[in-house]
C-alpha cells in the first residue's frame, strides 16, 4: 500500500472516532440524568464503565460498522449511531469480565474496573468482585437496548439486536475456549483458529459488518459465509499480529515488558509456534517458563532466541502476510456487488494491520 | 381465603409448572446440539447452566406470566413459551453472578455454578471464577437470543427482548443497591422498598405480566403506573416475608438455621426493624452480631427474644399482611377491564404467599 492510501485510511479512522466519542459521551450524560437518587452505589457503576468506555483506543470496530454501510450507500444511514454504541458498550461489557478473569490491574491506560473497586473497597474483596461483576452485566444490558430503543423501523431493532445478542453469546463461548486453549495438550492450528473467531472475530468484525448492512437495508444473512470467512481472516491475523508483537515486542519501543503470555501460561500463536519448532532442552526450557511462576526477562530473552533460530519469528510474520492477504482478496470478491470505494477500505484494513509487524 | 380457592391457585401453579420444565429441558436439548465439536469447557458450562436452569423451584414467574396472558385471553398464545425460556433464563443468569458475589456454595439443594467449578478446579481458583462469571454471561444472552428468534411477528420479538433487556439492566442496578444497603447508616423503609423493586420486583413480577400482556396483544405501556405498584407491592411484601423467616425461622420445620442474614450483617426488613425497636445494650448486641465474625446461635436467640419482646414479629406481620392486601386491592382495581379469572389469581397471589406467615 502507498504511503497516500495509508495516510487515507488513518484520517477516516480518525474522522469515525471523533464523530463517535462526542455521541458516546453524551449517551452516558443521558444515562447519569437517569440515576437514583438515593444512591451513590449505582452512579459510581456508571462512571466506571463510562470512563472504561470513553477511553477507548482506535474505535475499529465502529469504522467498520460505517464502512459496512458504504458499502451499499453513502449517504447517511439512521441506526448507525446506536449500533456503534452497542458495539462499544458491549466491548465495555467483555473487558470488565475479562479484566475479573485475568485479575489484570490495568486497561486502555488506566486501571481495571476490578482494580478501581478494590482499591475503593481494600477490606472488602468480595464486594470490590461483586460490584465489577455488575459493572459487567450492565454494560451488556444497555448494548442490547440502545438497540432496541433505536429510532428505527422495528424490524431493524430487533434484527440488530439478534447480531449483538448472538455476538455476545459467541464471545463468552471465545472467552471459554480461551481458558480452555491453556489446559491438555497443546492445541493445534485449528484449535487456536476457533479461539480466534469465537473470541474476537465474531463481535469486532462480524457484528459491525453485519449491522452496517442492515442498517444501510442489505440483508447480510445472503452473504453470511463470506462475512463470516472474512471476519475470521481479520480475526486470526490480527491476533497472530499481536501474539507475534507479545513474544517479540522491542520494549524500548513499545513501553511492554515481551512475553506476557508466556510469564502468564497462555499458549498463543507465538507460543505454539516456538514449542512446535523447539526440541530436548530448549523445549523444556519453554514449557518449565510456560509452567513456572518464576519467568525471568533472561528465560524470555532465551526463547526469542530460541525462536529466532528455528525462523518462528519469519514464518509467523508469513502467516500473518499471507492471512491478511486471504482476508483481502475475499473483499476484493465484493467489487462487483458493492461500492468500490467501501470494498477497498475492507481490502485495505487487514493489508493495514499486518503492516505493523512486516 | 378459602381452602378450596388455596387448592385452585395450586394446581394451577403445577400445570404451567410441569408444562414448562418440559420445555426447558428441550430447549437446552436443542441449544446442546449445536455444541462444538472440539471443546469440552463449552458444553461443560452448558450443562452447569442447563442444571441450575432445571434444578428450578415454583417457577412463580412462569405462572405470572401465562395468567398475565390470561387477563386478555383464555386461548393459546404465541410466545409464552419463548417468553418463559426467557424469563427462567434471565432467573439463572442472575443466581449464577449472585452465588459468586455472595460465595454461596449452594443454591436450589445443589450446588451453585461457582463452587461446582471451584470443586472441578481446585488448584485454579481463578479459572474457576472466570468460568462462573462467564457461564453467567451465557444466560444473560442466550435469555435474550430466545426472545429475538421467537416464531412471533417481528414487533411482538422486540417489544419483548425490550422488557427483558430493561428488567436485566433493571436487576443489575437493585444488585449494586443490595450491596450499598449493608454500607453507612442503616437504611429507611423507602430505601429498603428501592431495593425489593429493582432487585426482586422488576423481573420476578412486573417482566412477567408485561410480557404475557404483550403475547395477548395487549400494550402493557397503557398500564405501566399500576403494573408497577402491583410489581412493587408483591416484591416488598415477599421480601419481607423472606427476611421475617430468615430471622424467625423454625429450624425444625425449614431445616435452615434461622438469623442468616444477621449473621452475613444484612440490613433486612426484619433486622433493620429490631435495630429501631432496640435501644441501648440490645442495640448494642444487634449491632455487634452484624459486624461481628463470630456470631453464634445463641446471639441469633436472643435477638429473636429481643425483637419479640418489642413486638418486632407481630409488627412485620402486620405489614406483611397490609402490603399484600394493598396488592390484592390494585389487582382487583383490573376487573372492569380484564378477565375475571385471572384478575382473581393476581387478586389472590399476595394473599396466598403472605400465609405462608400469618
Amino acid at each position: 500500500m502507498t504511503a497516500d492510501a495509508m495516510a487515507g485510511v488513518h484520517e477516516r479512522l480518525a474522522g469515525y472516532r471523533e464523530r463517535f466519542d462526542t455521541l458516546f459521551a453524551d449517551y452516558f450524560d443521558t444515562v447519569a440524568r437517569q440515576r437514583l437518587p438515593r444512591s451513590t452505589f449505582v452512579p459510581e457503576a456508571l462512571d466506571l464503565v463510562r470512563d472504561m468506555s470513553l477511553r477507548g483506543g482506535k474505535r475499529l470496530r465502529v469504522a467498520l460498522l460505517h464502512e459496512a454501510a458504504r458499502l451499499v450507500t453513502p449517504e447517511a444511514v439512521a441506526g448507525l449511531d446506536e449500533a456503534a454504541l452497542s458495539i462499544e458498550l458491549l466491548q465495555t461489557h467483555g473487558l470488565i469480565h475479562d479484566d475479573i478473569i485475568d485479575d489484570s490491574p490495568l486497561r486502555r491506560g488506566g486501571p481495571s474496573v476490578y482494580h478501581a473497586y478494590r482499591d475503593r473497597f481494600p477490606d472488602r474483596p468480595q464486594t470490590a468482585l461483586g460490584l465489577s461483576i455488575l459493572a459487567g452485566d450492565l454494560a451488556a444490558f444497555l448494548s442490547v437496548q440502545v438497540l432496541l430503543n433505536a429510532p428505527v423501523p422495528v424490524g431493524l431493532r430487533q434484527a440488530m439486536a439478534a447480531v449483538q445478542v448472538t455476538a455476545g453469546a459467541d464471545t463468552v463461548v471465545g472467552q471459554v475456549l480461551d481458558l480452555e486453549r491453556d489446559f491438555g495438550p497443546a492445541p493445534d492450528r485449528e484449535a487456536l483458529d476457533l479461539v480466534s473467531d469465537y473470541k474476537s472475530a465474531r463481535y469486532s468484525v462480524l457484528a459491525p459488518l453485519e449491522l452496517g448492512l442492515l442498517a444501510a437495508g442489505e440483508d447480510p444473512a445472503a452473504h453470511r459465509g463470506e462475512l463470516a470467512r472474512y471476519a475470521r481472516l481479520v480475526g486470526v491475523s490480527g491476533q497472530m499480529r499481536d501474539d507475534y508483537l507479545d513474544l517479540f515486542a522491542d520494549e524500548a519501543a513499545t513501553g511492554k515488558a515481551a512475553g506476557s503470555d508466556v510469564r502468564e501460561g497462555r499458549r498463543s500463536y507465538a507460543v505454539c509456534a516456538v514449542l512446535e519448532a523447539a526440541t530436548g532442552g530448549e523445549r523444556e526450557l519453554v514449557e518449565s517458563a510456560l509452567a513456572g511462576s518464576g519467568c525471568t526477562p533472561e528465560a524470555i530473552g532465551r526463547i526469542q532466541e530460541i525462536a529466532r533460530r528455528h525462523g518462528v519469528d519469519e514464518q509467523l510474520r508469513e502467516d500473518i502476510r499471507r492471512t491478511a492477504a486471504a482476508a483481502a482478496a475475499v473483499a476484493a470478491g465484493w467489487r462487483p456487488r458493492w461500492r468500490d470505494e467501501a470494498v477497498e477500505f475492507f481490502r485495505r484494513l487487514p493489508l493495514w494491520a499486518a503492516q505493523q509487524v512486516l
